[in-house]
């Protein structure tokens, strides 16, 4: 899900403070006939946490009627009281976790989204962005549609609810077929639990099993916490309808070569996920082995920026034969209200985050490990760091091209032009981040980390258009005419 | 606004807690051109927080967008901070407080409601109860509006948003001309101000002035709070259009004679406020010396139950010559928590809020007026405690006919079998509430305190449903064939 | 209890906020061997609210070890959980209720306080003031003790702790022996429920029995909503030990003639307690018929300032035979944050507490009546709001003499050139207030209404320093030689 | 500071909870005429944080009074809101980190504590254990001390309080030498900042420098995220007294041998903290050489239990050429709810934090390192989750020796009964945990990976109690005739 351009929260985005990274926005889980339903699904959102965390909701259907819970905050923080896993009854659930902002964030935007349909309630939670949601949403509202949030998961929503499709799944495949984009969604109706993955399959949906009852989630490591098994990813273009009666799976929008996102090898996912049939962190250990060919440099230390940076830190380090240490250590006890701090400590910045380890880093020469550059904001300050720890020389190494361009499909990036590699070379970079040197990771090298040969221009077998531009959907919205109203949208404040 | 039957909250609904009385449900402010327009919307709510506890919310538009704040509890308790003030900005407001019930309220259901239609956004908030809610909402339902609550004020919105009419002013009367019930309602547009009372004028609906900004209100103690000048009543059936072009006003819907409720005048208005033309507490005076006049008993004193009986025992004193006296302490200082107490409190009941003053109890006659009885729980217990204080005899006066039939016009009342007088006679409640004797005013004696000659059983002049059965319109839901499919609710928790 | 001049809420104090009146600042309660020893002294600090309503406290043993809960806020509030119930265990009981200021209050000050001596536990409460605390304070401090606040209660534990006295009564007599001013004191070790008054006995102390189990409490309305039966007053200079062996009571100090404060008559006492023999609410309907008697004036109504000015406006009204009415309207609603309003909000003042009652007043002349003036500030704006609402002529009649004096003794007062009735003469007053005609009740009008002849100038019997500046005490902090160092005070803000 | 043994929190202590480790009590720091004491404070206890999560506070003293706040919680959720740092005024300040409990904890128990002395206030900070508190509290309270709290630093401050002393100063010292155990404290007068360590110097406390301020810190980490320069350890035995004229140093208590915490290197502080004149991590990569050297194992993989195994299981790849990898994720969003979950959700244990990697565990040999172990319990499941996740056998190495014996020293330790090394021999905890072979580093392996040749037996160079039993004070309460009366502690909850 993602909050539309325009939205007043985004006036509060700070990149600073939440990391300078791209950040998934969204974790979806779901599980049917399960005694336990409801812990599970807050389980599973505990293991999906770093995909989102502003804010969590959880619908349960207990055969008579939806139990609901959304809170601001994280999952351990709020679904593990008694009282609300007494609340969250029945056997079949959906949950999902969103992306943080530093913004006061407001539980009417928290999914999943429930409606009352004339067939019935239905409650709905996504992780990816609708690229025409904003033009839907204006025939919509001609129509005679209300909005109660801008999330595009409120589109889908109407568009089923409008749809002359009779049953259910006529509706929601009605539905589908209108918007255009990236999602993963997770649905419950009073009968049906439904996994659906748009036709290019930018993000995630996996399906397990925990002894006999299915499971959907973003990632697997959601899996291994309940002990379920991994069975399968849901397709692109799938959808998949979970009754008493068993599994059905439908291919409702025809066959598309599978676009699924380059970034959540490099970043997203957590390292103990297998995503598209890998493991993530052998993955990340590989692309640093493929960046210690592409670009070595003698040094004395390996050292990653913690704990993104970590797997390809290790992996070059291997690669290379220098050794691998821990140059930075990170500070675990960083406090909500670092977020909105007095003037007087917004300017520590990157300091209560991490700390350089001066015994090891003095007079040393070092291969610094990161994943991406985003602003590069916090590159310089990090550098500075170590710097100051007496580093004798800094050697950036990224396990990544360059991203030169935003994502619309679920992630929250700063526009172009505060993307640092959008607008600098990369000696232009290493010269604002003050290290001696700066290699990113060729996309083919990030093509053969994940298994491939190397990228096909004609037909890229993932969405890397944050390294590319090659957006692989229409752009609805973005490129309309403009003539898009300002939606004065209600700062909620309960 | 109604939380329609159905609704969960019921379940939680103890009128022995909240006092044993039939209780208003809102009270509305309206304001329009004036710098100061968010606080004196809040000063105005807060003269008419005695038509509702629970919540309260305020919409201001600023000339360009519109801003909110709901809130749950006083609104001497949350629209005085000064942040809030800030961020009501704008010279026109309307707001809204709701009736308190006892479970757990939720902010969704706050009005005033907001949606956003594509003829831009739409603030409403409504005091009384759409009768055909339900019905129509079946049908919205079905051509794929989606409800975000119960609220039938929910209903006129999604009726609004569907009609065909051009304008705003157009499409509110096309919604208002399917709706039956009674109403009164403030709404807010990015250009207009507008107030519309029901044809039958049920519910009341003030006009004032404060130096040439118009004011709408409930009742007319909200003009008093910030000085404004009552004008007028808006008429039954009339809607009045208030932009910067000055006022418009219209009679959509054909002339029908009045129906003013007649219980505003026993209990629900503030004494210090002039409805229909008369002050609410000369009425209550002259309600207790009708009362004195029909219903005569020898004694020596007359004591109110505080507060609501205080202006017809005076009126009931000055009429028969027998004093006045203080014979029950009110305590103003009852908490929240005690609506949920620990069952060792619990039975301690009326003694929480109303102490017997036995020195002046004790050996004597007394001559008990309140204004209504209802289930009459709190008459029992009121009166045990006045024996156990010493009062030799009491004589219970009721200061309005017996309620017999529930309201369905905005009014929070038990179900009819739970009315005590419309299961016992006179004689069997003086029994039941254990009184030396019991007399209710008769329903001409309150027509006449109200400034009519009697009753005119025809064609009543007022709405007197709850004290004669005679509801002035349709009660298409209630009286519906009853395959109205349950709600499954969900239980925001945030 | 009081907390000490320069302490650093003072500077948060606002009259006009808390009603520009002397507040009582404490009510005490305690209850010995009964199982619902918590419940009920919650019950008993409900019934004493008006004592006190910044924050309440209660401590319970059960045999074995003691309970402690304080609160920020009113009883309603905190104490009638069923959690909070049920971790009062035991059937012993004392408990406190403490002013409102309008400052942050601080739960370290919340009473009761509780020490843990040599000898056991001990918790103490206390209404009153101890007037050489400070000077009291000094010594101990030199002798090593700590203090944990600038409660005077607390000096008097650190005397018991500190005394030579062997058994903890001895202790205690000790330590009072050291003390001057006005105290009523509940405490509960782990064997004993004591109650104490002064010799003086300036604050009220009731004993009273449930059933056997003796209880105490500031005021007979504490008796009441429990159903306990009044036996008798605590005597001044007495101290009731009560254990399992039965009730013992010793006088320690010496007879002394007893100084009741008057103004627990005048203003203080809840009207359906009996204080001193008398009925409260009789007491003051006297008082009205005095001051009727005193300063008759020809009027067409006789209105209360609510509700304290009440039961005078009564008695007055009966006594003069002019009607009595309700020309002012109480708003009950006035929530929490009306004390620190925005700017906008400050000036309502007294409108957001009252209302005139427009319909009567219109060219009417009027006789106000209320109890006291302090500073006036309140007066000038309930007379303004009158003559707002059309009163044609306003006779002022005070049920009390001027107030010229501050209490040392347990009440929070302005300092004297704060009083109006210090700095200006009664016609200047009237001027000021902006009324007709401005009488006050005389020192021997008063006296009479609680039953004696007349004030004995020589041996008042009653303490009556704030009308007359006769103190009954030494006042040893007050008058000492001003090298008090300024306690550097934490403020806690947890 | 401790809470002495007997206090109600240490019903709820759960060690499984808290991640089954010793645990260190307290962070301290201290800064002198410095424009921003407040905020470097702040900062200073952020970086600390690892020593204490349950609380903190502050006081400041800017020239004339004292301001102080303290907070439950983390110091970045409390402390960095610009209304905090607005009250903390003044140029000096120290303040304190407390260790967290699983219980309720009270503020009144935060320090740094403050006390009003006849001499001035006076605020203390301690890290440490006072082995004779309650011995010496029992005289205390005979000669009329009276207790607010059951911590050991309040007995510092009483016997401060009570001392025949002159000055400050020679009141410490003489408070000082009536205590043992270990202590590093700091303190703040209106002119001086103290800082002093017991004579052994168990607990760490390190001098820094700030352009000209003097600054103090548990750890070196303190200083480097202020950007101070670390000057030297305050030494054994040493008390540095700061003032406006410069700092001098006493040595009040006669030379000893020091005896600093061996274990502070094996797990408490922080691994970029350079404590002993040795960088930690260093120390910890020694360890784990140490650790490969004495038991050598073939396998295929080194994997850490992160975070605190992961310096040592970096040594051990290095010096047994073994790959390093991170087998075990850890998942940072562990709420502060999963303390006190539903029975549903307690059983997860081990899973919320962390999970294994299956894709590199699957069919391998593992070599795991920890740092200690204590009960045990959590071992257990991590290995039971590396089974299920593949791993083919598992050697798990500890990188100290085993744990036998509780720490009196200010660290929160089980009970020597539940210690597992004090009830098995290293077989059977093999056999308890499941693990293929277990290995525990020797008592002069750890003494030579912090530089010494090895253990001195006759006098230990550094305290190892946990790992020897030789304590190297008295320890009075715990060797007491046991004649201790237990105390009736109010369980204060505001």
């Amino acid at each position: 899900m993602t909050i539309l351009p325009g939205h007043p929260f985004n006036a509060f985005s700070d990149d600073e403070v939440a990391g300078d990274k791209f950040r998934e926005e969204c974790g979806v889980f779901g599980i049917f006939d399960h005694p336990d339903a409801g812990v599970l699904t807050t389980l599973g959102l505990h293991a999906l946490q770093h995909r989102g965390q502003e804010a969590a909701g959880i619908v349960t259907h207990d055969g008579r009627q939806f139990h609901n819970e959304r809170h601001i905050g994280l999952v351990g923080d709020n679904f593990t009281k008694p009282a609300v896993v007494a609340r969250l009854k029945g056997r079949r659930a959906i949950g999902h976790n969103r992306y943080s902002t530093t913004g006061a964030p407001v539980l009417r935007n928290v999914q999943p989204l429930f409606a009352e349909f004339a067939g019935g309630g239905f409650a709905v939670a996504h992780n990816g962005n609708i690229t025409n949601a904003r033009t839907l949403q204006r025939v919509l509202q001609r129509r005679g549609s209300i909005f109660q949030s801008t999330s595009d998961t409120e589109t889908i929503i109407h568009l089923i609810a409008t749809s002359d499709g009779i049953s259910l799944v006529d509706r929601i495949i009605d539905a589908l077929g209108q918007v255009e984009g990236a999602y993963s969604l997770v649905a419950l109706s009073d009968k049906k639990l439904i996994g659906c993955r748009d036709p290019l399959g930018v993000r995630p949906l996996m399906l397990g099993d925990l002894d006999g009852a299915p499971v959907l989630a973003s990632e697997t490591c959601a899996f291994d916490i309940i002990g379920a098994r991994f069975v399968r990813e849901v397709e692109p273009g799938e959808m998949v309808i979970i009754t008493e009666a068993g599994l059905e799976s439908l291919k409702p929008f025809g066959p598309q070569p599978s676009r699924f996102c380059i970034f959540e090898h490099v970043y997203f996912a957590r390292p103990d996920s297998v995503l598209a049939g890998t493991s993530i962190y052998e993955v990340r250990k590989r692309i640093g082995a493929e960046l210690a060919g592409e670009a070595p440099v003698e040094a004395d230390l390996v050292v990653p920026v913690p704990d993104s940076g970590t797997p390809a830190a290790i992996g070059f380090a291997e690669a290379s034969g220098i050794p691998f240490d821990l140059g930075i250590i990170r500070n675990h006890y960083v406090g909500r209200t670092f977020i909105e701090p007095s003037d007087a400590i917004r300017h520590m910045g990157v300091k209560l985050k991490h700390n350089a380890n001066p015994a090891i880093l003095k007079g040393k020469r070092v291969i610094l490990v990161d994943d991406s550059i985003v602003r590069g904001t916090t590159s310089v300050k990090i550098v500075q760091m170590m710097r100051d720890a007496g580093a004798r020389e800094i050697h950036m190494r990224i396990a990544s091209p360059p991203t030169i361009d935003p994502c619309f499909y679920g992630v929250d990036t700063p526009e172009k032009s505060k993307l640092l590699a959008s607008r600098m070379t990369i000696e232009e970079m290493a010269e604002y981040i003050r290290v001696d040197s700066l290699e990113f990771l060729s996309i083919d090298g990030l093509y053969r980390a994940v298994g491939e040969t190397r990228r096909n221009p004609d037909a890229p077998q993932y969405c890397d258009a944050c390294f590319t531009g090659a957006y692989p959907t229409e752009l609805t919205d973005k490129d309309g005419t403009g003539d898009v109203r300002q939606l004065n949208l209600l700062s909620d404040t309960g």
